[in-house]
């Protein structure tokens, strides 16, 4: 077996079998493929797809080509959730608190941003002390503990996948569905959840911008998970514009505490309450959505949800003192604001364009390493419908270089589209992908 | 302009401009485009393919990345040959001296023999004594004396093709006509001849297995030389068995001699014959392919062909002495037969299992830069069509070791098939393309 001869398979369209899969996989790990192999493998795949017994295979190897982490220690069923990306995606540290609030264990391990997406690793140590390097053991027994922790990926899992989304990510092989399906459940299925929640994200600012797309990859990924022995539910999500208002690292923090204390954005609020009810589904705790939505309903009014996020924001030695008063501790030095050209409704607000301002801004990364300002960012007055007299506030830009809050603002400037009549109403929710069913919403 | 979004135009069936081709040669030649990006640009191009105007700015882009041969004080249209790769192929070493025989001028440049076909360079160094590292103002100078020379490739000649290919031949896309035809293109341009006479191979010995593929890539090099002001004939013929009867590096030679004394087999002969016809046209030493055809068979009936040869094989050093008595210096120290297990006809021979034996031998490289045993190699006794009693000679063998003996002898009798019919007659010319027409034979 060579990887010559499974690239040529797969170009020419035939079906690749598991060992040649595993043989391919360790060899992505161990280094015994060189780069361009792997990456004209991609491409072939890019062009003639696989199969789910495939992706299955490859999802397997990779989950399976590094360490895993070990949960079997955890009191009840352990939940995870993934988003495949967004900007001002904050939803992980509202819905998590709300799902441990219910009892639920989270064990959760999240990375930092790169692009013009941000990381909840990175928002998370934007709070004073916080720490996100622990190790398993201290991981299981906090879960334990507090039903909630969130910390930095640790140790080497999924080696193959990082290698491969590397390589994928400079030769324009990462829009595949099953590529995309194996990498994300390779993570997942690693890190050792019983109970997965995925949130798929379509439109501009995505990954998927087609519907369809995204039903097939929730779906390959429900049935992946399936094979695995986990329960996943994946949620389609509108991701047009950012979700919520806040776009950088102290200022989505704030947002998140806003939120949980039920004063959040309407678009932000209504997902991370339907992901965290999915993930009480998921774990066991309830035996329908209508029962999960209601209870994780109640936790976000009753203020235990909040109460869930302080307890976790504590355990892992942040201040908590920042998050009863956010201005004293999260301010940066220059807040200006992008100004309306004209009256009208806003009827676009280009995401990838919004992270690329705040990525310019310094709150995020062109590459990985970069160390980055949590402070900065900017925070949408205006979203998608709201109607705007000329001159008022679009956005507010909190910057501390004035040189990069002009590139900003013109940026931003350019992100928004205004109409004299209001854009067609789209929901948030575009469906919802469990083992058995599919639900269309659009 | 980055070679990401030249990979992802690609991808997705967009046409490349010459400037962005242009981009991405010289960074293949300086190192700047990555291998992977590389592979994964071939892969797109291998699904999407490119119109002849990409494919002729790649060629000239690729023909101009390193340094050209300036042939412009060789007296007379000077006009070389190429051939896409076979077993057995000698033909540069008949044609080139019948065609300096008649006046025309050949600077040929050749390369070494790698996988299981065999190199110019490699058969001419079995002659002891002989040169084929010489700098260019001595080869336009024996040119001009000789008429002929056959020289190795020297300098630093197509550097981004040299690259290219080589990523293609681990990366499976290889088979790429706009790829194959800008590869070969590029390398004549850069070697400067004014007119080009191409010999495209098909059948299961060659890369193109398909006579209609083949029809396009001729039609394709033909043009891509008329762009860039060469005239170029390209002659299809077949392989699907070797051409003549000696596979290995002396055991050529030797036939090389036998046909230019118009004892050699016919298909080996025919095949010269019209190769070297076609490139008196290109060097316009006549008008007409029927008067060049008369004059290239006189200068074989009456030895001037050999003679040519002797000539330009002194003139490079070459003891001449062993090509009056091949048997006293060409010699391996074993020669076996492979006996027929059957009567019956011959109806195939594997040419590139055939090819794979001779290596096996020590007569060709598996990887470059191996030393190789020039007197090995294998005398076919019987080809396609031929009748055989059972325990006749197949195929004898010439060997230094017992041991490769035993693999190659094995590999030959499963090379052969035989059957009570005799196979249908194809014809060894396929067809002919000029810049004028396209003559089908078949």
């Amino acid at each position: 077996m060579n990887a010559y001869d499974i690239i040529k398979k797969k170009r020419d369209g035939g079906e690749l079998s598991k060992e040649e899969i595993e043989f391919l996989v360790k060899g992505i790990a161990n280094g015994n493929v060189p780069d361009y192999q792997i990456a004209a493998w991609a491409m072939a795949v890019y062009f003639q797809g696989m199969n789910e017994r495939e992706t299955t295979d490859l999802t397997l190897a990779m989950a399976h080509s590094g360490d895993t982490v070990d949960l079997s220690k955890v009191q009840g069923i352990p939940v995870d959730k993934h988003s495949t990306g967004g900007v001002g995606d904050k939803t992980t540290l509202v819905a998590v608190p709300l799902t441990a609030a219910a009892g639920v264990p989270v064990p959760k391990m999240s990375g930092r941003g790169l692009g013009h997406t941000g990381g909840t690793i990175d928002k998370l140590e934007s709070i004073p002390g916080f720490k996100v390097e622990i190790d398993v053991a201290e991981f299981v027994q906090q879960v334990n503990r507090v039903k909630a922790a969130v910390i930095s990926q640790s140790g080497n899992l999924v080696p193959a996948d990082k290698k491969l989304y590397a390589i994928r990510d400079v030769t324009a092989t990462v829009d595949s569905i099953p590529l995309i399906a194996s990498s994300v459940m390779s993570k997942k299925l690693a890190a050792g959840a019983r109970g997965i929640v995925l949130d798929v994200k379509v439109g501009k600012g995505a990954f998927m911008k087609d519907l369809d797309q995204a039903f097939q990859l929730a779906q390959l990924m429900v049935d992946i998970g399936f094979k695995a022995g986990r329960e996943v539910v994946a949620v389609l999500s509108d991701m047009d514009q950012p979700l919520g208002c806040a776009v950088g690292n102290a200022l989505e923090i704030e947002e998140v505490v806003k939120t949980l204390k039920g004063e959040g954005a309407p678009d932000l609020t209504e997902l991370s309450v339907t992901l965290a009810s999915y993930m009480l589904l998921v774990g066991g705790r309830v035996g329908d959505f209508a029962s999960a939505r209601e209870l994780v309903q109640k936790n976000l009014t009753s203020g235990a949800g909040f109460e869930k996020f302080r307890e976790m924001v504590i355990a892992q030695g942040g201040d908590a003192r920042c998050l009863d008063r956010p201005q004293d501790y999260f301010r940066a030095s220059l807040q200006v604001s992008v100004p309306s050209p004209s009256d009208g409704y806003v009827t676009d607000i280009d995401a990838e364009q919004v992270g690329l301002a705040t990525m310019r801004l310094g709150a995020g990364r062109e590459r990985a390493g970069e160390r980055i300002d949590h402070s900065v960012g900017v925070v949408l007055r205006r979203k998608k419908g709201d109607s705007v007299r000329s001159g008022q506030a679009l956005a507010v830009i909190h910057a501390n270089d004035p040189y990069r809050l002009e590139t900003a603002r013109a940026m931003l400037a350019q992100a928004y589209r205004l109409d004299q009549q209001p854009p067609p109403k789209r929901p948030l929710i575009l469906g919802v992908v469990t083992q058995d069913e599919v639900i269309r919403y659009v």
